[in-house]
């Protein structure tokens, strides 16, 4: 049995994954708004450690600054009756009409400007509140049409905000890093730096690199049917991964943010045993914020919407109980050992060796038995997978 | 009406390519296979420039050196008989059995070591025939379970067989640059570095970046759900599009390497239209071989091989017609005009200006008056979608 | 050049698309709404010849009667004022929140009394407006998760639904017929029905399958990664194509609902041939209505929107022209033949020929040579398709 | 613990599936084939009840008579020995080059003569061994291009067909009925009858539709987004799930063919819930053979092929046994009352009451509560997908 979710789970949730209301493309709200200080306190009941939060969640967008101020110090009252700490904050750069072709990357550079406005603005309350994560989801970054946007010349301006924003904290002293969000589509037809890999390689691009790195979401890379789990790995061995948006997607559709472990449980499993164990040959896990960014559906009422909360943090220790149990499996790591896993950790040339050795080493190449592999060396990847799916399953604890 | 294809269009194929026997999951071949000198004689005839392969196309695996050396022999003979080139060869480390938990990343050591010893055997072999790219396609660096592969030793052990490739041609003096195909699965389950995003940030890290670029390929980014025209932006913007691999692929689903055109004419034209033309607002254009990596259906006899080459190279030259149509209509230039789709191209701040002026701009943001994009400040996107549409079905002409 | 539209055109558009006010999963309105009466007098200056609506579009749900029936007597009016028709009428059951988990289909039932009630209200009106189709999709028919709802059920509830309906409009002598609009998914995790097929099925099961049909759409079947025109072959095979949406999808996505021809081309060209000219080798086309079921993009103001309503007429109709072009070519004629496109309308086997006679025929079977397929006996189906490819790029008109 | 497989678990295997070589588009044969009596041996001591084949599996194409005769008494020798038998028998029209272009629908006619011959052999053969179900998986009936084919003039072809074999076997007095098989691509790129709507759509316009139902399996729907349980809950539907194919699918990619619960594990708990226990509101379960047809991964070797082989059945039985605590617990009880999950079962109108009785029935509309679905009448389908969750996880037992 999982133990309940404690505030050492690091479990954090968004503002707008309990309050959203249940709009969609083809139907208005099944709920009313839920209020900041409401959604403080019960998430702080259920164990969660952290609220995070775009500024319009907080205070809806053309707030006066005494609506806006009330708003923050409201929450900030919340925070210090409960405990809960606001580890991440975000800027929405998406939902009003003057964001309809982006924010940092919009064709009118008015709006641009507008833009990075309002995230300097926002970067100043993530710091006045404590936040050491800013994530930036640039969900209208994009295009429905080639020839709607020259995307050589977007990035280009992409660049030119976050370096921007990179000077700011720097400047300041903010303990700030930011963590870009990818997504392949929705609500644009093609959003800039659709995956975890273009945005790593946009990030090289950048005048301070090492202020810049990732919140990848679970649906939002199996929205282009990548395997989360590779993409986490990859993003790690960049020295990426500064925060992680849990959810669950059921295969290549619309962005659907179930509850964490209700989309691919293989791939959930596997997110869970690397992110608390590192990897299956060596390398570090994950410590950061386990950030649940999912919507409660649009079917429940505001008891589902508790529940489904729960459900995302008790899918996590549940999975983490599992993962245990199939790391300290004998016959797993027996299983690891036979399909070689472990090997790769092994550098392919000896220490030393050069390509010169190499060519030299008629073992490697002229004397070698490529045939053998025919109907021989099997990997035996099949048992080493039905054994993990096994423990998944809680079938050999 | 289209011209026929020259030399200068430096149009290439795969030797693989139209030598495709028609093999498939479910079937085996409909073809025999095709001589090389045939092929180059053919390929010669119908105007390409170039011919390209894996080691494996032109003489089998476990072919003995004098085997191999008379394929050489012929294929030399071929080419200065005809005057094609050969701009880019490639290595197959993914048919044999030996191979079948990958090259450079399979969990087997040996392997790993053998792998290396066959690509430099090519490299040494693409550089005797003058090719200037050498392409890496990892189809087999991959897995069907997270269990089987740790993904971070994984990308560690590519990297030091690139490291290895990059010093080997440097100290060599080959002029030879590298490029990565990626592909997001097929044969794997998922495949490293499955997108141009993830094959960016790869090389990134490299000891020798400037060695390693992309050889994208239409059918394997839209097999992502991905744009490829975008993508090869981004790839551009950091001056990494060192080949490309063009063919068509209809929707996601198994990998069809369907001729130039024959999957998203919306892709193909814009495509042409940026390589040929640079980018809306700027940018240049590519001037590398444009490379056919496609197969003819399984359905077609030789002659229908033939056709299908050919088929190739006339969409390429009707799509460029139909670009230079697009980027010369006035109508065009007014609809980018009103569409902002250059004003992209001008920097957010003023030049000189500092986050401090930009904060202090009232009429950033202050003044700026968002209501005004609420029913207001249209892009005209569709319009000019529409323009672009009309000019590839060459309604405008 | 393509002519401009007219009323023996057959477009229609649904109040609910021209009058898309941009709200999307995150953001909300970039439009004012659009005045019904406004509507009808645009379409119609820009060529269409009908206008539909689901009934919430033309009068809020929760109406008075009163509200209503003053905004029924202004759209008579408006009707009356330019000559367009009302060909087609549905009902909303998906937008308000007593519908979050359906219509027909709800595990509640006291909401499925109230949907029949409320469609039974909207299918009077369609007949005093003179529709003769009545479209049902039922996009909260179905669940996120397989323990919501029993499906078996489920689809013997919604048959419940449809059986009365067809009573209903058989008493009351209404010249209706229904059509249904499948979607795999969006805004449910599955829908019911999701596709032609299923759709099709559902209708063989019911008391009187002849008054009910299809309405598919572009963007629906799409979303499933299947082949549109293929589906409406397979609809017309069964009688069953009573409407049709037309529209714009790229790849496997969120519903796009893109301008006719701005999703897949290829798709596009063979639809419109298909629907003008009927099969390849036979069988007629489409006499209903040409119905648009897009959105004009969130990015637009209203000139955008009808720019882009007159784009999707102008895409029909230059598809048509080229499909006619393709129709007239010898080239093609010769092809068709020789790739035996016209011999699938043989039957297999001989007029009274019986599977005795089938088993006697030695030709068949014991001296037929199935070898000389390899190498042999290619199809020239590439060649086909680059004839078509051509004349849909204005190639060889 | 889950027991260990019986012959009265009904586990049958495809010759084709343990004997999968591991050819694929991208390589050759990892492994030799296996010999009929070895795995019929094998999968005996595994504890499967049943073989099933394809002509082609047990003797070549082309093979002469009596090759094909001692294949056949090898196969009856070992079925005798071992007591398995051979609920299934299938027709290969798909693997030779004469099929390039399918079988029943080839656009060439001798192609479908010659197609009908073979099979109507194969079913001869069927009824000598006692198979009561004969599979038909048209996976090469089908087209790249939408101008290869007449989808109208193939159905009817197909429906020539079926009807001919329908007519033979009902007269040569055979107890055989016949399973289509659906498939969305691959190899073709649209196949006909691509999912189980279709095909069901399809049945119903047989000359003897009751002689012919479905075999679907889990990865040929996932392939198109589709939900593989409510797809089989429709086929129910229809009286049409004839036979089942069992295997994994990640995504919509190529057909993986995976072990059973290798792929979507949520779909795979809730199809064998729903095959052992029937609906959840009612409604019977599948009582046939329960069919694996997968793929032993192309990185094992023969003990490998075992493994899988045996983890499939194992994987049956563990979702077997959590199904049953999933029905047997209390508070799933409860929240599948709460969730209103058995309401969909009762019938809509009351007993007797006719359109007339609900029209006059205000509290069904004019005195119905709509508005109290804002904020209310959660239906808590996230709860009891939760419960679910955990006891497919094992948590609950």
């Amino acid at each position: 049995m999982a133990e309940q979710p404690t505030r050492d789970d690091k479990f954090s949730f968004g503002l707008w994954t309990v309050g959203y209301n249940g709009t969609d493309p083809f139907g208005g709200p099944t709920r009313e708004p839920l209020d900041v200080v409401h959604v403080v306190e019960k998430l702080s009941e259920l164990g969660a450690y952290g609220l995070t939060f775009h500024d319009d969640d907080l205070f809806a967008f053309g707030s006066t600054d005494a609506e806006r101020q009330n708003q923050i110090d409201r929450l900030k009252q919340a925070l210090a009756d409960t405990g809960l700490i606001v580890p991440m904050v975000t800027t929405n750069l998406f939902s009003a009409p003057v964001f309809k072709d982006g924010g940092f990357t919009s064709n009118d550079r008015a709006v641009r400007r507008f833009a990075l406005r309002k995230v300097l603005r926002n970067i100043d309350l993530a710091a006045e509140l404590g936040a050491s994560t800013f994530v930036m989801w640039g969900g209208r970054e994009g295009a429905e049409y080639d020839t709607s946007k020259d995307v050589r010349q977007a990035l280009e301006r992409y660049r030119e905000a976050v370096n921007l924003l990179g000077d700011y904290v720097t400047d300041k002293g903010y303990d700030i890093r930011f963590a870009i969000e990818p997504k392949p589509n929705e609500p644009r037809g093609d959003i800039l730096l659709p995956t975890v890999g273009h945005a790593l390689a946009f990030i090289d691009s950048l005048e301070r690199p090492e202020l810049v790195g990732l919140n990848p979401e679970v649906g939002h890379e199996t929205m282009a049917g990548l395997n989360f789990t590779a993409g986490i790995e990859q993003a790690m061995y960049h020295g990426k991964l500064f925060h992680i948006d849990l959810n669950g997607q059921r295969s290549i559709k619309y962005d659907q943010d179930l509850v964490f472990g209700h989309g691919d449980l293989h791939t959930a499993f596997s997110l869970v045993d690397l992110l608390e164990h590192g990897g299956l040959a060596g390398g570090p896990g994950y410590d950061g914020p386990r950030h649940f960014d999912y919507k409660p559906s649009r079917t429940e009422d505001e008891t589902g919407v508790w529940d489904s909360a729960a459900a995302n943090m008790r899918m996590y220790l549940l999975l983490k109980e599992r993962a245990q149990s199939f790391r300290a499996d004998p016959e797993v790591k027996e299983a690891l050992e036979a399909a070689k896993v472990l090997e790769i950790a092994k550098t392919t040339l000896n220490e030393g060796e050069s390509y010169d050795d190499l060519l030299k080493d008629t073992s490697a190449y002229e004397d070698f038995d490529a045939d053998a592999y025919l109907n021989g060396h099997g990997f035996g990847f099949v048992r080493l997978q039905q054994l993990a799916v096994e423990h998944l399953l809680g079938a050999r604890s």
